[in-house]
């Protein structure tokens, strides 16, 4: 605990510096977009027609995920409950208002501004859960300035691949399995490899919960489990697909849930249970439904898929994490490569085979509002019959179904190629020495960067 | 703690088996309803119009009371603050996807399938809250595997109860007071009074609070007691029914509150207030108001059922409780037949009153919309003239208020016996010798099932 | 600890006796209104069209905020977490039913009656915002007994100052930032002004956090910013003004957490975080945007606004606090001068200034929409110009901007004045004898109102 990870200055100069270059940008760029704008509004305008109000419920629910949910998920140790919860308050805040530029300028750009409504801070919140994924890797071994680096880095690379994908590749990805999950997980691996410590391969003897923190995290398992249909269908269509993907959903949670809790149990000497496994492997159904979470895949195939994520996820944790740390250097801290990289993985190849299965005789002539690319192109004769069953059916590109899971794979492998180049380059940005990087000793201990109360002592004592 | 609770078969078991049984029911008979089934939209169907927006949001606010406030209010104890909230989320996670399938059958059934979309997860986490409720009488005696086993049991003979009133009796009971209540109620006692420990009658030294479980179960009451009225009005009919709902819920739940800390403070000989009051007495007024919570039985009167559910329930807790622990062998750990029996009764006496006073001055011709079965029936010339007034009104059995009481005072009854007697039997189930059941020297200690971590001994130690 | 903090005869006798007093109040005045009334459904009204489904989100949302978030945030004492958690919530449940009658009476008074919906309800728990934010002033210091009194006091006193400045001065206060938080800081200032404790200047052995309280009190604040941009648009119009409401409030919460970490590093000395800041500071941009934040004062502003706002409140903290106690005898226990005065005056030269600047360019004829009292007079043919644009339009009171702004800054001073004069004079009340306060002795120390668990000695035997 010396000068060197004082945040007395590094971190107000970062702060402050990026403020100042986030008002301007929000001066020179940043507009409301139409439904926020009181111009816009006329005699043909119904108020309740708003597009607050479709998006704002789902915001709302995503809000307290990310604030409420991560940060006490991510408080698990006994000495660094501040620092996970305060922490993922401020990279989350941080990341949100960077991401509504940077993905504003990509996604939602046209007349020379960024036009903003709610449904760019939900799809910020979105980059958002991405950088607190891959803040899951390095937890406890990062300074809030590295963190904020991260983020400050994270963001562009995540924008721009995932605009190139939309762009070029146009897959379907409703829960983000490929560009959330996928992306995070590996970006985050990418980090976590160039910031090895050999010493913590050993275990650090302040990488302990305690029965208050055990409680605190599982409350933010909850909030994320309750909240995780609104996340996952926050970004569908309206309709029926965001009906099925609350539906998939829950129940891939549901079965995640159980089968996590019988692991737990069978892979415990003593035939107990263990928390961490109820903490984490609980949640894998609900990243496992993602990339199908919009399709007809039926209820029981999203039961299917919970047990399966869920199954991956315990197993990774149990015999991956620790074979990545020793003999790839990879530490993940808080086994994000279970959670959102071997559910990701799976998620994918059902969203692959729901592609290949669905045909007209399942979904009807929506078939071609969610499958979007493979509606016939402008100028086809089936074309024009289509939008007489279904108004204002947009033309698509007329692939088959092969043909979009090629470009699925293609997805796939791009994104974690990117991912993972993006996190080994952040890694070393985030060595450079004025970023307040903890020494080992200091690691996974909140006295580092808070002044704490008293009686943190005597939780310090009790190991 | 030896081999008899070891979890280590019996719960994988138990576990993977059910989920085996589910995959294959959800596989073989649970398909989309029409709100979710992308074969069923078209050009007449309005993505905005879909069910899931008049269903979803009422289903999100009963989530967080089930695992969040549910799971807070049950950690209440010193030493059994995992169990309360991992079994709670355990038991509601299976119980709902049993749920799904088995009310499914009763009421969602047609052409060999059941029909899943969000308002039968709504159903689903009415019938959670039931056995939720029962677990609270033997919360701290029981393992998980009596639980999951409980719930087993107690979901089928919920949900036959509930299909023959619906479908024979037909009864108004919005907030569920007899449906939900009154058999959790009942059944929970019936299973206690099987599993009835005579050592723990003069209390056990491990039933104790500690500052932090009290603190945290409160935060499980104020989640409980701000989504209540979502909770009484989920299941209404839509516009101002739901509206009273609404208010007559927050009206009942503030004068009950208010109450609860009168008579807290008056019935401490040192003039103090007790936490264990305010956790659980100042929700007494959402049970009470439930039966006649869609009734026009004017706001005063929800505030008057709100004081009278609150003194029923606290003189139930310090008087009726270790009565029927001493005389009847029912040991009711967290009091649900205060909580829910018998402001259950008085809520049920109250809609008897407001189904006797309700009239067409009143309620104008929307009265045969709440009160449907005395809607005049198909062919009366009266219906045609209301279906002018209200068109859509449904054809009713033309029953006078009486009829409507008798069949109401029928329900109460059969509901009771029903849940009674499939108490009794489920216990006598769960002392099966395989199901994990804690010696009474273990109960109420998370160690029993749970790794617990280095701090855990220093709290023990501390009684 | 004696007879004369004993609240066995005191609480209850209050308690009680406000209940009798509503009940009657209840059965005689109160009635449902249009929405909420059977009897004024018929075949001209669809349901979904009821009230309930605008206001009843925004009316979840607040009720997080006023019994989970300010709960938790007032706990952050380490031997005062039951009192900051129970008498909030006592107080809460007391204002808003004695808010639903006074302001009932004021707004929604007609034909004998007070129509009651979830509006009145959601205006009711602004009132009740209003004592829990004048509580903050005197938390630690002041008897449940003491909070209702003020309560009782409070609400009247607010509800007359409300209905004067919306009818007669007419402003622009979509936030509240005059009527809510400069209303509640002045009342609270000068209770607390009265109720001086020379003591207390020096710290109280007891006035210190410990890890867990810190913890709790951080997550009050996370659930209030998540809530916060339902908060502040709960009561806009509909449509893009309240779409408004929500950006502008993400935003400035946004700039002021990142500015929150920037100072609270700064001015540490050791170079590290400060809990109280985190939990307090962050919070100030909520404030800061609220008099303007329904108007067209762009991205940007709103992004300042909160950079201000949380300077503002961080050097009040940390200069103005302990200077108004020393020597203005003014002890502002939570510093609510610094969250809720000094930002709400901000906001209100905001305001101002957003209304100067305002034009039909920006804001197109819908300008006369959200500044309803400079739309042309019943009569001036301008008006029918713009209803021919704005269906509905109601005439106002042709005010010009300069004008409108006169009747802004006669709105801060009378509300100033109001609040500090009924504050003053409510402290007086709060010295009655019979109120049972608290010793200086036993200030922020659950144990004078609490039948506390055993291990809460060990929790004072720490420091």
């Amino acid at each position: 605990m010396n000068n060197s990870t004082s945040l007395r200055v590094r971190l107000p100069v970062l702060v402050l510096l990026m403020e100042v270059v986030f008002l301007g940008l929000f001066a020179g760029f940043v507009t409301y977009d139409d439904n926020a704008n009181a111009k816009f509004q006329n005699n043909e305008t119904n108020p309740m027609d708003n597009s607050l109000y479709r998006d704002y419920p789902f915001f709302a629910d995503v809000q307290v995920m990310i604030f409420v949910g991560f940060g006490c998920l991510l408080a698990f140790l006994r000495l660094y409950g501040f620092s996970g919860m305060v922490f993922n308050f401020l990279t989350a805040t941080f990341t949100i208002q960077w991401a509504i530029l940077v993905q504003g300028y990509f996604q939602f750009y046209s007349d020379g501004k960024i036009h903003l409504g709610v449904i760019n801070l939900l799809n910020a919140e979105f980059a958002c859960a991405v950088v607190l994924i891959s803040f899951g890797a390095v937890l406890g071994k990062t300074s809030p300035v590295q963190l904020l680096v991260m983020a400050l880095l994270e963001v562009p690379i995540f924008a721009v691949t995932e605009w190139a994908v939309l762009k070029y590749l146009k897959i379907n990805d409703a829960g983000g399995s490929i560009l959330i999950h996928l992306f995070a997980c590996y970006f985050g691996l990418g980090v976590t490899f160039v910031l090895y410590r050999p010493s913590l391969n050993d275990g650090h003897v302040k990488e302990i919960t305690s029965y208050q923190s055990d409680i605190l995290s599982l409350m933010g398992t909850l909030f994320l489990w309750v909240f995780w249909p609104s996340f996952n269908s926050a970004l569908t269509l309206k309709g029926d697909d965001q009906h099925r993907a609350v539906l998939h959903t829950f129940i891939g949670l549901s079965s995640s849930t159980m089968t996590a809790f019988a692991l737990s149990a069978v892979f415990n000497k003593r035939g107990k249970l263990t928390m961490a496994d109820i903490q984490n492997v609980t949640l894998a159904g609900g990243v496992t439904v993602g990339a199908s979470v919009d399709m007809m895949i039926s209820p029981a195939a999203a039961y299917a898929l919970g047990i399966m994520g869920c199954t991956a996820c315990f197993m990774g944790y149990r015999y991956l994490t620790p074979f990545l740390a020793r003999r790839f250097r990879i530490q993940d801290q808080c086994g994000i490569h279970n959670l959102h990289g071997l559910t990701g993985l799976i998620s994918c190849t059902a969203g692959i085979c729901a592609i290949l299965m669905a045909n007209e005789e399942t979904y009807g002539p929506s078939m071609y509002q969610i499958f979007t690319h493979r509606a016939p192109m402008e100028g086809d004769p089936k074309l024009l019959e289509l939008q007489q069953l279904i108004p204002g059916l947009r033309p698509g590109l007329g692939r088959t179904a092969k043909e979009q899971v090629l470009y699925q794979v293609a997805a796939i492998f791009s994104t974690i190629g990117a991912a993972a180049v993006g996190g080994v380059l952040t890694g070393f940005a985030l060595k450079l020495p004025c970023l307040a990087m903890p020494s080992d000793e200091f690691c996974f201990d909140d006295e580092l960067f808070f002044d704490v109360p008293s009686d943190f002592l005597s939780s310090s004592l009790a190991f």
